[in-house]
């Protein structure tokens, strides 16, 4: 294991009905006037909205809104958002949404009290203040209701970017399950696939001897595995969802990956799909993960198989190690089919002729220097291998 | 699940040499003097304490000194670290030690600035304000560093409680693994033993559909493991040092344990044991447990079926699962026996004729009802029954 400091402040509220006392949350946290974040008409018309707002005006806290944020949060918002609070004179933003709510809401937090363009710690800046967040999660999935980081599209050019800093710890986040009982199978299953991703990022690592976050990982993909074909089953399982809600807060929050060098790099290659296509987030990780794995397994085929044995239950082939690699790699395709998730470029939308685009901006855009990734370093030769794999 | 808060806020600062820079985290939550609480003469020897009085002094930070905690800590020496607390104006405490100076240094801070007795919080009242708290940690075992729990034992009648509270989470702790390479073997086993304790605790719960905490607290048990021979054949071997400490904060600070019911009968069993005979709490438990888990079973075979394959890797009976959830317990017990654990009242010292009276105080002790623990609820028949299968 490697040196690390790990801080997670954050108040976790769980159960239902939490989101009624969001005005006490906000108090206890000492805002005086809240910026109410949130996306589209989800929230209204499940009336979730109305709840926040009845329960800020209970606790005599003062508040202004901005909705539609998008999926794959855009940079023109966070620039309304950032104006807005300054004016309004806004100390605590408040997120009512998914991860791309948060996000939009972490980046406007930051860049209200930042003096340059908040684009600057999406190229790298690292984050030390922000105004407190408040977060009122409506889909377990980005894990941002607990992380110290937040993910943009940019939209001049259209290429997301991430940001972190300890500052990006949301102050409190409302867990409730049921709020979530209400989305559809496919965007329960992109939750999944995302959390899932989150942990494979972690798990896939150049450090050794790293049995405690390997096997923290591995319990909580178990626990995903068991429990998402009873959601996707009946998506108003109050059990799996809370199950599932804990998970993704665990998956991202980095008490797992702690002491130990992760990849980002699926990430990043997913990152260029929905940039471009806007195909959900969980979608694009569904087709990116097969691909990377088979493509990069080369370089650890015992890691491979460890989580082939350990997590999807296939016996190892103590001759050719390489054959459980591969039967893990398969095993998590065949679920992700199962769960209803594309697993090849037609699923998403996306065309051959982009990928050479995507490959280089995904390595060359913004600054970076022509090689993502650390479990293995990747050049664009090798994204466009790793695309080419997802046909 | 059952609904919950979650809310951890200790800076946790893992890796080697990280005590030198004491100071600076003593001064990051704004003390201006501070405590030090040690126990014996081992952080003197070591230097270790002399390491951390520099750290202080660099930074400019006045401190008074209190030493001399024993294993099991006595509520006599809080009385004395409350009232030099008092008298020297002291807001901070810093605990430099395992769980019995960390649990010392949390009575004290919490009864400096209490007005009745400090002994009331280990009656059952909550503790909501205590001076903030810091710990560099000497052993992997009680997991106090991240918890809001502390133990006691009372001087007057030699019985040991425990008292919770939020105000109890250190403020930041200091985890080297390379300070618990001069530990004997037996001292880290019997950290070992504590720690799966911790987690056993946990997972033997009337709570129904819990995948994602039974799967996080299967996972710290494998590993767990995988390194307990591994350290124990090489007490020197950082690695397998660094994963049990990693392991022994999460099993403690209860992210594995929310929303679901706890059991903790079988600490209250030990701690009878430990208060008369003054064992070691993880030798203690090392007897309790596969005691505890013969006596039980029969409340819910499966889960202790579960237990025995997915952490000892027993083969499932499906016709008899009984045979598997003994199958397991006789891997705990060998695994226990094979670091060096004793199994039985002779390896501790204890005696057959005083089971009666340490079942009669673990009922109706200072003001307990006369049956203890969550999983099943235990008379003090029961207990007798117990004690019994440790003999």
């Amino acid at each position: 294991m490697e040196n690390f400091v790990f801080y997670s402040p954050t108040y976790f509220v769980f159960g239902k009905d939490e989101e009624s006392k969001a005005g006490k949350y906000v108090r206890r946290f000492g805002a005086s006037k809240v910026l109410i974040h949130y996306g589209g008409g989800s929230v209204v018309r499940s009336g979730l909205l109305a709840r926040v707002k009845a329960s800020l005006e209970n606790e005599g806290i003062e508040f202004v809104e901005l909705g539609g944020v998008k999926p794959n949060p855009r940079s023109g918002l966070v620039y309304t958002g950032i104006d807005l609070c300054r004016k309004e004179k806004v100390d605590f933003v408040l997120a009512v949404g998914g991860g791309s709510t948060i996000d939009s809401a972490k980046a406007i937090a930051a860049g209200v009290v930042y003096e340059g363009d908040f684009w600057d710690y999406f190229q790298g800046k690292v984050i030390t203040k922000a105004l407190p967040i408040g977060t009122i999660l409506t889909i377990s999935a980005a894990g941002s209701e607990g992380s110290p980081d937040a993910v943009i599209t940019n939209e001049n050019g259209m290429y997301k970017r991430g940001a972190t800093g300890e500052a990006l710890r949301p102050a409190f986040s409302v867990l409730n399950p049921a709020l979530t009982q209400t989305l559809s199978p496919y965007q329960i299953a992109c939750g999944i696939t995302d959390i899932m991703a989150h942990l494979f990022e972690r798990y896939f690592t150049t450090t050794q001897e790293v049995e405690v976050t390997d096997r923290m990982i591995e319990g909580l993909l178990l626990a995903m595995i068991h429990e998402a074909p009873r959601v996707i089953k009946d998506t108003n399982n109050y059990q799996a969802l809370a199950n599932i809600m804990w998970a993704g807060m665990m998956a991202h929050n980095n008490s797992c990956g702690v002491g130990r060098a992760q990849d980002w790099a699926s990430h990043d290659i997913e990152h260029e799909l929905s940039a471009i296509y806007d195909c959900a987030h969980g979608a694009g990780l569904a087709v990116v993960f097969p691909a990377w794995m088979t493509y990069n397994m080369k370089h650890d085929i015992n890691r491979f198989a460890q989580l082939a044995v350990r997590v999807w239950g296939c016996q190892m082939d103590f001759a050719q190690p390489e054959n459980t690699a591969k039967a893990g790699i398969a095993a998590l395709k065949q679920f992700l089919q199962s769960i209803g998730m594309p697993t090849d470029f037609a699923g998403l939308g996306a065309k051959e002729e982009d990928i050479e685009k995507m490959a280089h901006t995904a390595c060359y855009g913004d600054g970076r220097k022509g090689t993502i990734g650390g479990f293995a370093s990747l050049s664009k030769n090798d994204l466009v291998a790793i695309y080419r794999l997802m046909l």
